[in-house]
């Protein structure tokens, strides 16, 4: 079988070569945003096999499998780690044009070394290769890390996290900056009245502050950023469907929302979108007064199908792409923390292609000239996260905006073996802006290009998230 | 005037001339959803001449005549065929970049065997060549779609057609299998009160149940389902501007609904949203019974010149694109099915490019590894059925879901000289493999992407449609 | 530092070349809608620097000023012309992929005949360089309008405008009509209750016709459209975030908009959308009546930043793309006109490009043969008038309506220096129909094609808008 990735994989042009190989190739990576295990890298953590570390928890590949008629078993079932294996590499073959198709092979070539197709015929030697590689050193959660010069990383936690691991890390002077991000939706959702309830006496009970109102869930809250912040944390994500349109939260909200939390009962709250949007307001202030970044990832329709939500929980590979109206709402709540000046340096995602220029176009609204590009348009998410939703956030943020501002590529993912997404990233970029210096629509002047194109592999980020 | 099509129009790299040539263009045709009228198959029918089997009923003519500033007299009025047909050709020229060039100069060469441009000077010559040829037997229906190689097609139908034009074809054992298509809209269509109560009446006449509620409704329409299932139809269709979030039909909604249907006055039921997704859910449950594919075609406003349509009727030409919110209705009305078990194999299009992405995602929540693909993106519907739009559901559903299990191409038309927009069909669709071979993006091994293409095109659908 | 432009920029085939150079660039310019102000022309104003005719009043360039980190003093605040200039230039290589960054340069190069980078190196130069040309008679409004061959252009004036500018052109006989644009936004936002309030106060006065009912706004308004025809005007345009849903403007709505009127206070309307609809429902029967073009701009969402809106004003640079529903209301309003026949010429308009084919469709249903493509879908708007919009335009158009028919290019602009986008339109077109001639897809005609193009660019304008 003939090896699949030749060096200029994606270089569809000589100008395309030249700026990868020259100007984002070798760059350290700053992945901002993903769901990595802190508790992994706090251990050292190594893997049994590449079923452990590559099928369990990707909810990618199992929805490709129940596609391609996989039983359930074989996706997150009793069937054995060797026999999940194989079965996804059965089903490998027919991802052609699914960004899967490249991620694997990708994945299999960086760390594993392995430039081949996997197949039913290759499955069994793929297997024990990278099996036996994964008991080495290099390929600890920590190996790892080193091998794809991760320079920063933030991971996704909710506020009650006592953040052990990451103090752990710290501790151990690791090279890798291994940060916490705050992931408050919990908070946020009302909606789920004796879930939330629960965290509510969770998070009250963390903070060891007593929540009886609006305002002290507030503090509990900003208690928590505060320890939060002291761990190195500078970042805060937020899942929602969409950003409710901003209104007060009157006085008699204020009482419902005692007597509702008082009541141990599934009443649901009268008007959860102005509890949601005072929240979020409340909170981002106080990012702003500590100089944090927040990010916005909106627009999914999660744990579409009850019956594999009740069997396997959430992150199952049911979720999809929702068609909300986002536009206002976003106006409005950027606006009313711009309007005090407490809007501080905000990332925004949406997982519905069709809402890229409203998102793109938005940020445009809330620069001020106080740093370079204090809204960003945040790179293809989930869905998108794949060649051609990356070209199109690419397109849209440089016809919309300055792309040359751009903080660029995250992984979002639960996987360490995820990161050459970045080299997949900068492979594409380049090759977009090789092709347009080609027809004459960008200067043939390769330092010029080339360094935006650093710029945007990892300058900016390091910049915008005050890295040292 | 030169030839128009080379035998490799469409296919602009090699890898994708080897893909057409070697695996698509010699496969059979399975249309399985169309408006063909099954008594014109019934009696063989021949035709007069072009107009009357090429613009009469062909409602993307009309339309492109009525932008050129074509009077309707020419269109749908009084003139001759003959001044019609000149009036079309007058047009051709014109319509440069819009599917319809394609379609006509294709349609003209299969199966007339004409490769030359329409227009005001080529006009009477293609009109008589053409005549001429319509009076062979070739060209009689039957003729036609054994030159076409249809294997099986699937015509639409209401649930009070006698089928006897499909048993009459049964009966004569003609080698294409000419299936009924169950399409129910206008039991669903409770807003346009009196319509709905003489269909009511009509539909309890033919299913000879006395409908006098929700419960004896159902019971009517499940009697027509099995009449057309052992007419041989295994496939539904539903025609809705959006699918309503599911709500469960109350108490007073069977009661409101009984003293509705007594009433001969024009009073709307009040919640109409409710009586259709229940209706829905119900006729569903019994389409799961009997295994058949229900297909959706959501998203159109139809209608919107009420000038043409008092004139000429529905299909008129004045139908555009709407822009409803779909994710969430989809959503909740295949998991209400799913919950029990009772989500039969289906097929989802929509009519709006902006939903692209929310459809191709949605399908992906209820594959349950029973068979492949189970839950299908369709093909780009009525506007989107063109070189643009299908190369855009090609893409979308290949980077959302998996590529390789799509059931492809359908005509959805009116005519038995559409059959060619499976061949144009199968051509973008090698040449977009192809270019991606060429780059380095799909595999450079012509069988197995050549497999993929020849599924796509052909057994994907024999399979899915339990054909022989 | 080398050249930018070639004389085949943006021609990326041989086709194209020919298109282009043999069919488009010699054709005058036909600007029929913009932003220019008349009062610069009748007096044929010379500016004082490069800053006073390009910055000044540009938000596209202030908006990328700010998310480069400009300070607003020196975008619209207290820095000399000279300052602010120099501080856009060092923005400009840092704008690749930002239409701004062609816009630029193309501006440069005509009229300046500047073929060169704008950077903090080449300030200077080009400032003085620039600066000296527009002493010269040449660079006056009326020498810049013949120097780009204008024969006609439409600008955007209030209904309350005396127009004195417009008849002072007139009566010089100069060579480019200069022809006012009716634009009653105003008559229309009932929403802002007390600004709507004076602003029909004004209306009454200039009209001389006491408003206190529905019917005497409408005499005012009407006396105003006569006015306006008198002074050569032919064309009215509307800027609405959406068309709402057609309702009769009831007796009580009518008894109610007296006493709102009567009233001083900020009591808002009780439903504006009937107001609105109903007003312009009335003011396109005149408009029918006068044989007038209506355009409809629908989508945005304007003034974002109340900060920067309070400081600055309306067209600040903080507008963005919204996204309401506009299918619905649209049909609903032109089916209303059409019914009566009094639909006349109509241009729409969409900000959201997730809108293209809900626009490209929804003139399709309203054209009557009467005359070529009656109803026109607009070129690219605000955002979307770049190279990726302007294609995506184009695109949508071909395929769902007929491009051959399109009226083709506008710049919507403040400056009398954005004549060369209709250029940057020509370039791109002929790129787009060269590249489908040289694969197949068109015919390989260079008369057919070129006829096509030109008509694109300047005849079909000439007809609709019926110039001498």
């Amino acid at each position: 079988m003939s090896t699949i990735f030749t060096e200029d994989f994606l270089l569809q042009n000589d100008a395309a070569k030249k700026l990868y190989h020259g100007y984002a190739a070798d760059l350290p990576i700053i992945d901002y945003h993903n769901h990595l295990p802190a508790n992994e890298i706090a251990e050292n953590k190594t893997y049994q096999n590449l079923t452990e570390i590559w099928l369990k928890g990707d909810h990618y590949k199992w929805r490709a499998m129940r596609t391609l008629g996989i039983n359930e078993k074989l996706i997150t079932g009793s069937a054995s780690d060797a026999e999940k294996f194989t079965a996804w590499a059965s089903c490998v073959p027919h991802t052609l044009r699914n960004p899967l198709f490249h991620w694997t092979h990708l994945e299999l070539k960086n760390p594993f070394g392995i430039n081949q197709y996997l197949n039913n015929d290759s499955a069994l030697d793929i297997y024990h290769t990278a099996n036996e590689l994964l008991q080495k050193d290099a390929f600890s959660t920590r190996g790892l890390l080193k091998n794809f010069k991760v320079k920063m990383l933030c991971t996704t936690d909710d506020p009650c996290d006592d953040l052990v691991h990451h103090l752990k890390i710290n501790a151990d002077a690791f090279e890798t900056a291994v940060l916490p991000g705050f992931r408050p939706d919990k908070a946020l959702q009302i909606n789920n009245t004796l879930e939330f309830k629960n965290y509510i006496k969770k998070l009250s009970q963390v903070a060891q502050i007593k929540i009886t109102d609006f305002d002290s869930l507030l503090e509990a809250l900003k208690s928590r950023i505060i320890f939060f912040h002291e761990t190195g944390c500078g970042i805060a994500d937020h899942g929602l469907q969409k950003i409710p349109i901003y209104e007060s939260f009157t006085k008699e909200l204020e009482i419902e929302f005692k007597t509702f939390l008082q009541n141990e009962k599934d009443i649901p709250f009268s008007n959860p979108d102005a509890f949601t949007i005072n929240v979020l307001v409340a909170l981002c202030k106080i990012y702003h007064e500590k100089e944090w970044v927040q990010q916005f990832h909106l627009g999914p329709i999660r744990n579409n199908n009850t019956k594999l939500f009740k069997q396997i929980g959430a992150d199952a590979g049911v979720d999809s792409i929702g068609d909300f109206s986002q536009a206002e709402g976003l106006s409005s709540f950027l606006n009313e923390l711009d309007k005090t000046d407490q809007l501080t340096k905000t990332i925004l995602y949406n997982i519905n292609p069709a809402d890229n220029e409203v998102f793109a176009t938005m940020i445009g609204n809330f620069n001020d000239g106080s740093i370079k590009a204090k809204i960003q348009y945040g790179s293809g998410w989930w869905f998108l996260d794949q060649l051609d939703g990356m070209e199109k956030q690419i397109n849209t943020l440089s016809t919309m905006g300055i792309i040359s501002t751009f903080v660029g590529m995250l992984t979002d993912s639960r996987s360490f073996l995820s990161f050459p997404r970045h080299e997949y990233f900068r492979r594409l970029l380049c090759n977009m802006f090789g092709a347009e210096m080609e027809k004459g629509l960008l200067p043939n002047d390769e330092k010029w290009v080339g360094d935006i194109i650093a710029n945007i592999c990892y300058h900016n980020a390091h910049t915008y998230f005050k890295l040292n």
